[in-house]
């Protein structure tokens, strides 16, 4: 989106790196890293995203800022952060969304639906976050390869599709043995090397299915091409990768797909181990929260009072509660949960009013889930930087006048 | 927002009333009127709007297209509605929208407060249906003076501000006698006319309070000039003329305001009578429902399974139930109520699922709300065109191949 906002500030931010450091905003992540990539322009493909609400990393992986989040729950599709695996198919697949076709395998009666049939089928709306099992990466002082988001690798969205569960019943219901919910994405591989090398295809749990849909609607327009439209899985309370995009094929499948990125990627390998297939999957995410305000970036902050705002999410679990500390994690208080409760699989808002007194404060936030996780002070080593829940690591630090 | 979706579609609309013409979209409101309007450009401080998923009526009033209404609740910023009794004042007010200020009165301590100010004091997030109440106006019979809406001069959206009692409460309450909440709009007058033939100066009953919020984020942004930023009052559940846009002054009035939008327009005045201050104000939204999917501008519509699909809402209730007829209102079925609850000041999405064989089909939606309010087959006639809630007016026509 063009900004709703003000338009003299968005001229000011579109400009360069400089700006944004005049303007205190380049400060907030790693310095030389976060200028460069504020430098770059949105991709084509992306041109209609908020640019001054995010970090461009490269042209597949952009940020949204911790201070862009706002307090209204969702996330606006322009803000969204993007991370594809593959550059997204020509954009040509969008001219006939209804023309798309995916196959459905490991089923009674395997079949090829259109997306306009899809739409007769069921329908179903699910709020959820989406992220990026990378999120936080940035916060490893092992510095693992990838993308080093911080915070902005996520956001909470509605979808709204078909449940896979009726499709799948349409079909006579899944065969004997099948135990994996398989997605194959529908990018173009490259040529010349062994299409399993690149192939985005990941499998899940069969207990994913019966919260999953294929959708065709994002916050209320037809999928973009950057988040996978016309047609993608949505696999509610799993991390990012497991939500194919252009989902090309469904498949009820007894063994995990051979695919490298999910043989050996997506691995929670510790240090010094390799990443394969012995390791566990990248699936549900972890219960997890942050603060998005205040913020030095977001102006200067006074003496007095001042709300600490943020969000909480906890994978396919509720959170039940959040707690904030002002201290660095010496102290705890227990913050409100504010603004509508979008189901298990999206995140809470939540607030703590608090007097500050001038000095630096290091303000931390802790979520439990209603299974009783909680979430970690130190985050789970593993060499490729995933799943990073540390509240530690996600604390800010504030200097008020 | 530039469309995110299928580059060519949109290039193909942004062009002429005979493009739209040519993709069977001008059919679906009235002939001539919908062409001239689809023709128009939008003004400059909606820009950013998704001209494709618009109807612009003039450079103050734009309504959603049915079409473009999605299924995931929630209406984005780029297709909501835009209605101004007033230009909107100068895009300067959001260089520093934290120095915004609002006069607080009519409680114990009245005081002035910088926007910056109000975000310290509380905040909370809340989903509201949006409407003109004059939504509807274009079905009736009457042609009443003013725009000819149909369904698309209403959204459901998110707000994020600061709770009116939390101020009311940190000034020492209401002083006694209050018994409205008056808010006055921030426009800037035309000269040479008396103020109160012009000024937006609302009163609601001050039941509204405990509900309303003085708002500064429109679905996870800051509330663009457009819809009343940097701050506006969020009355959930009243028509939108009672959500005061760029407020700076806030009162707890024993009397209604003497502004003649609130003596003698927006009433509801029977055929026949005068509009003044003794008939009913333009107050609670009504309970209301209308369809947005099977449409014959959404393309060909095939013998067999569909779904209709729509929204539906009741003002201050949250909504029972839905009933759909896919024969002019001579049977109905109960549809399912999908996606997420976002509270009683929401609007829910319904589906059913029905087999249509060829031929032509009256479908129409019927709600009923918690209180057991159900709506009417006839509107209520008025002279002026509000509350327009007839589930006849609302039904479509469809023709299956």
């Amino acid at each position: 989106m063009k900004s709703p906002t003000s338009i003299p500030r968005r001229h000011m931010l579109a400009g360069s790196a400089a700006a944004l450091g005049t303007l205190g905003l380049a400060s907030w992540t790693t310095g030389a890293h976060a200028q460069a990539a504020a430098a770059k322009p949105l991709p084509a493909y992306v041109d209609w995203k908020d640019a001054k609400a995010l970090i461009v990393h490269s042209s597949n992986t952009m940020e949204t800022r911790r201070s862009a989040f706002g307090t209204s729950v969702l996330t606006p599709t322009d803000q969204l952060y993007v991370r594809n695996n593959l550059p997204p198919p020509d954009a040509s697949i969008l001219d006939n969304r209804d023309a798309w076709t995916i196959s459905i395998e490991g089923v009674k009666s395997p079949r090829t639906f259109s997306l306009g049939e899809l739409k007769t089928m069921g329908l179903e709306t699910v709020a959820t976050v989406l992220q990026c099992s990378g999120n936080g990466r940035g916060f490893f002082p092992s510095k693992p390869s990838g993308t080093q988001w911080t915070v902005g690798a996520a956001g909470c969205v509605f979808w709204s599709g078909v449940p896979v569960r009726a499709v799948v019943a349409a079909l006579g219901g899944a065969v004997d043995g099948a135990v994996y919910l398989t997605g194959t994405g529908g990018e173009k591989l490259p040529d010349g090397v062994d299409p399993l090398t690149v192939l985005v295809e990941r499998s899940v749990p069969i207990e994913a299915l019966g919260d999953a849909i294929l959708a065709w609607e994002l916050n209320g327009e037809p999928i973009p091409l950057a988040h996978g439209g016309p047609l993608r899985l949505i696999a509610p309370g799993y991390q990012g990768v497991n939500n194919i995009k252009y989902i090309k094929r469904l498949a009820l499948t007894p063994q995990q797909s051979q695919a490298r990125i999910m043989t050996n990627s997506y691995r929670l390998s510790p240090p010094g181990t390799k990443s394969g297939p012995d390791q566990r999957s990248v699936w549900e995410i972890v219960v997890k929260s942050w603060i998005n305000g205040p913020l030095s970036e977001q102006g200067p902050l006074k003496a007095g009072m001042t709300q600490i705002h943020g969000v909480a999410f906890a994978g396919t679990q509720p959170v039940q509660g959040v707690e904030v500390s002002v201290d660095g994690g010496a102290t705890w208080s227990r913050a409100q949960l504010i603004g509508p409760d979008l189901g298990r699989f999206a995140w809470r808002q939540f607030v703590l009013p608090v007097r500050l007194a001038a000095g630096t404060h290091v303000l931390a936030s802790r979520a439990t889930d209603a299974a009783g996780h909680t979430q970690p002070a130190e985050r789970e080593e593993n060499i490729r930087g995933y799943n990073n829940n540390s509240w530690r690591d996600h604390a800010v630090t504030v200097t008020v006048a």
